[in-house]
């Protein structure tokens, strides 16, 4: 028999964390958007592809159709909304920039979970599963920032990757042990979030790995 | 019994207005690669990515295979011909500036019904429906503006997702009646570009729904 | 009886050929990575981008699944090793800027080949087959530098997509004939290399189709 119990709330948790994700992602890029005076149209674009971009390019590598936010129209309407409430409210929402990074933090860990549990429940290996945690968690930002034409944050000096990196391969070694569903989830969002939280109030940095010439090190 | 005279008619339809588009992103795409001083076959690439990549998209998308171009080779034939002519004429062409607005609005709206009816025809819902239909009229020019290091301007201060979205809401609406195809694609096409064409010359733009906050207002 | 011998051998070519892209691509993204000051991750994202975004491109379009690399973590590991040794010898790896022409053109040489024969194997027309060797040989490095932020060099003034574009033809050409599988591949290789590492030293450039206007050409 099976437990619909567990089956529903283990389904509710990883919802709960997409919407997570969602709402952090939308935010930053109607803000971003709104610094390069798109039009009310074009901050839902940039919001879209900011927000589920990543989960639709993963989804597209790992051949799994119908893509999410094509079936499940709360996706979309929730966007939508919270985009047009930040539009709306962008001079207070402004002023929140410190409150923004734990929001995107959020994100961060959220979307690695949710891309962790996507390919495992396509049966990859544990490399595979690791790039796709940190597919489903960068990429819809980098997207958003190529269409308004920032380089990529993520991939300069930020502990980002790493954050989302350390948080897959702990999940991955949880799933060794018995522990339950909603423990292995909700513990591995908040060792994300707190590594990127960390990273960003110390300055952490990855180190520098290039061997300098002898004469350089004069 | 089949109304074989009735499916040809609204194929030639469809095809033919997805040919006035691709036209329409070609000559658009061309013009800006021999701006940049792309050569010939830069310029083939880049007019190709403009014209064919939102159909592409909506195709990945909605997991519809093949896509459309790998089957029906007219697409790269016409896309290479008339590039070529675009390319040979460059110095005459550029000087229809004007005229180039009226074909680039006619490229969104026959866009916007092929987007719409692709959709439609995967049974898709109303939202995803629209959203197809922008897709496919804007994310061609999305990229070839990315890769020709331009902020897209469709996501600034023109209506022009408008006129997507209300050739596809009246698309929508005429669908519950029992108006026939031909009517229902003509007349969408009509009411996108002349919203589109209005904008232009009225200099219309979307309101801006940002609250001022009181200090700022003074 | 299947000759299993001449399945390996020509698997092995088309898998070496690969490698030799691959390293490549990942070796010319590592040292734009590092130029941008990019961190150890983020030069690893844009080495897997540079060197599989073609491939993967080209299967998404074909709908070939699984992606190649999802079932083959070669690719992977074998990328993240080599891109870890140019980010810590850099400053070495930097001095040898012509000898990456050298090799930057044997990766074009080999992705053309790899992605000729993968639109082959899904009987595409010949058309489709020249486009997937051009897109599998410079999507990638278009991927890249838009990433990156730099304008597609591909796309300018240099024979790059024409010698993609000449060595796919050859080999069509030679597919006609009865020529062994393996010579095919090889001579198709050192065409490709050939007319680019010409067009290099000889500073070809395609030649410049636009009619000039009368009053301009005084």
């Amino acid at each position: 028999m099976i437990d619909l119990s567990q089956t529903i709330s283990s389904n509710t948790i990883v919802y709960t964390l997409d919407m997570v994700g969602v709402a952090a992602c939308t935010i930053a890029a109607t803000i971003l958007a709104k610094r390069l005076q798109f039009d009310v149209l074009g901050a839902f674009f940039v919001s879209f592809l900011g927000s589920v971009g990543g989960g639709t390019l993963r989804d597209l590598l790992l051949n799994r159709h119908p893509i999410f936010w094509l079936h499940d129209l709360n996706y979309i309407h929730f966007i939508i909304g919270l985009s047009l409430i930040v539009q709306i409210f962008y001079h207070y929402v402004e002023r929140l920039d410190k409150a923004l990074r734990w929001f995107d933090a959020l994100g961060l860990a959220a979307f690695t979970v949710i891309g962790v549990e996507s390919a495992l429940s396509r049966n990859m290996s544990a490399p595979i599963v690791m790039l796709m945690g940190v597919f489903t968690a960068i990429i819809g930002g980098v997207f958003r920032d190529i269409v308004c034409r920032q380089i990529p944050l993520v991939l300069q000096k930020e502990i980002y990757i790493t954050a989302s990196l350390v948080g897959s391969v702990y999940y991955l070694l949880l799933l060794q042990t018995g522990i339950n569903e909603w423990l292995r989830s909700i513990s591995t969002l908040l060792l994300i979030f707190s590594v990127r939280m960390l990273a960003v109030y110390r300055g952490w940095n990855l180190p520098d790995i290039t061997l300098q010439p002898k004469e350089k090190q004069k």
